[in-house]
């Protein structure tokens, strides 16, 4: 079978009047790349494990989230159109070119990321992933997620390197007949080593409206909570698989791979929100909404990306997935409070 | 720091009077680097993903399980002394070199593998593992594992390559004033991409008595087993942390990184015996006991290693982990019977 060629595959999905071009030739795929160059410095940062205990892995985690931060943060320099960039790391939304540069590009982008997710499992050697939310305009906040934000990028860093992008487009084309229907689509790519290029792999993954599985983040939660407790026995009592990295990314990859899934990260007083809104919950929401799913915040029933962005720390929860899985563990917590 | 090279580490624990100097310098080092070749494998086994389908990803699976399978059987043609092999993949004991092989080896050992552990995530891109039991003689069956299980070796694929080598070496040296005690030891390696050699990153890890972490695999097991229904309700209720990807690999890694954890992993009508006693149990367990934990049957309570394997298609479950967790979890097990 053919391989297909990132930039065609995007010519094929986006508006071809122009609109988006230093989407498709600059910020995707430089974002891409960033992802395995991210990916070559985690295979290689074994050696600071050598010193032995915890809190030293500890510092090397420290030391492997700041690369990854610098390498993203280097590689977003040679993308005019990304204007505006914050991170996990350093969430503060800032330019990213000088202001003397030349003239304003006409695509205007702000990246929110998260460079290494997954801090609990990284020493264990676990799958980890690296997120990024892209938003149209000099800022991502205080404008609304669900049209705001155009694209969201996970890096899936495990035994391969795999990725999903999730894409939401005005259709600007005017001689379209659908003008007014966004383009909405995710697609799943792998990182051929040899070439160090990517490739579609799965042009369209789609989550089942059902599931037989169930990822109970913040478990701790359910000793306070008996409607989370009761959702999570009764997933047992129905034989459904547990399958819960403690990895956002690899969670949702495996919900994606398998067409299914439903994840919940409820919150309650002693178990607080844990996931950034920004940097987290909008660009999974994306992922999640683009295959066909739901993402929704357990705390009011609200959609994720139905509430503004209003400051780069905000938290939250999260029930994602397969969209009646998530109808009913939503409606089951709240109807638990 | 200083790295430690394989070779001066093993020398260090094993008996320097010449009967181990083919574990040393030849079987320890190929296995090793036969896991070094399974990386490679894997990471570079991406294109058949673009076929698409969940089923094609099947198919998928297999051939990188028969890949790896013949990196491992090819890798080891070049160790006289591993005289006997057998694999989850052709769970059958042959002959590894040829009879008009030259004078046979004082050393004869046999070896018994899991070339790629973890089939229902690696589509997710989760980390998978390998997995080497290797034991005295010409053969693993029908002698206690307790003394003839030798070594055991995992090899944990993930973003990075990380590995845990068990010994459990009788102390042959006459010089020696301990020549009783077995030596009994276990240590962490990672795998230097850019050079391709393993280096020891953690010379012993060790597993606390209790621990906060729990790790429920064949958690449907739960829906007919009161038992552990009420174990798993009791973590949550005392707020452990859930910490359980589906790979036996990764989940024992976590363990040792952490330094505790209590996998479990039940038999009940319903949800049969899944891992087999000589690719999956006798080898977790050694590196489980290794580093001061317990691994035990949970049908009868008695210790893996303390019953002869009869057949290479033998099957039992398992808890292991941290000693008292393991006494704990498999008398609320045995008591619910």
């Amino acid at each position: 079978m053919d391989r297909i060629p990132l930039e065609t595959h995007l010519r094929s999905l986006l508006p071809n009047d122009g609109t988006r071009d230093a989407l498709i030739t600059s910020v995707i795929p430089r974002l891409l790349q960033s992802i395995a160059a991210v990916a070559d410095a985690l295979r290689e940062s074994h050696s600071v494990t050598a010193a032995g205990t915890a809190n030293t892995f500890g510092d090397h985690q420290l030391n492997v989230d700041v690369t990854a931060e610098n390498l993203i943060r280097h590689a977003i320099l040679d993308c005019p159109s990304i204007v505006t960039a914050s991170s996990e790391e350093d969430p503060i939304e800032r330019p990213v070119h000088p202001p003397d540069s030349p003239s304003p590009p006409t695509e205007q982008y702000t990246l929110a990321f998260d460079p290494l997710d997954g801090s609990s499992i990284i020493a264990a050697n676990w799958t980890v992933g690296t997120i990024f939310s892209l938003w149209d305009g000099p800022s991502a906040l205080n404008q609304p997620p669900s049209t705001g934000q155009t694209a969201a990028i996970l890096g899936v860093l495990g035994p391969r390197t795999t990725a999903v992008v999730a894409l939401r487009v005005p259709n600007t084309s005017s001689l379209s007949s659908s003008s007014s229907q966004p383009v909405q689509t995710c697609f799943e790519l792998y990182l051929d080593p040899s070439t160090a290029t990517w490739h579609i792999s799965r042009p369209q993954p789609t989550l089942s409206p059902r599931t037989t599985y169930f990822a109970p983040a913040n478990l701790r939660a359910a000793s306070e909570d008996q409607a989370y407790m009761s959702l999570v026995t009764d997933y047992v009592a129905r034989r459904c698989t547990l399958r819960f990295s403690g990895g956002l990314v690899p969670d949702v990859a495996h919900m994606l791979v398998k067409g299914q899934g439903v994840f919940l990260n409820p919150v309650t007083a002693q178990s607080r929100a844990k996931l950034r809104r920004l940097y987290e919950l909008c660009p999974i929401a994306l992922v999640v909404e683009c295959a066909g799913g739901k993402a929704v915040d357990p705390v009011d029933g609200g959609g994720v990306l139905d509430r503004e962005v209003g400051d780069c720390g905000e938290r939250g929860g999260l029930v994602c997935g397969s969209a009646m899985a998530v109808e009913e563990a939503v409606g089951r917590l709240l109807a638990g409070r």
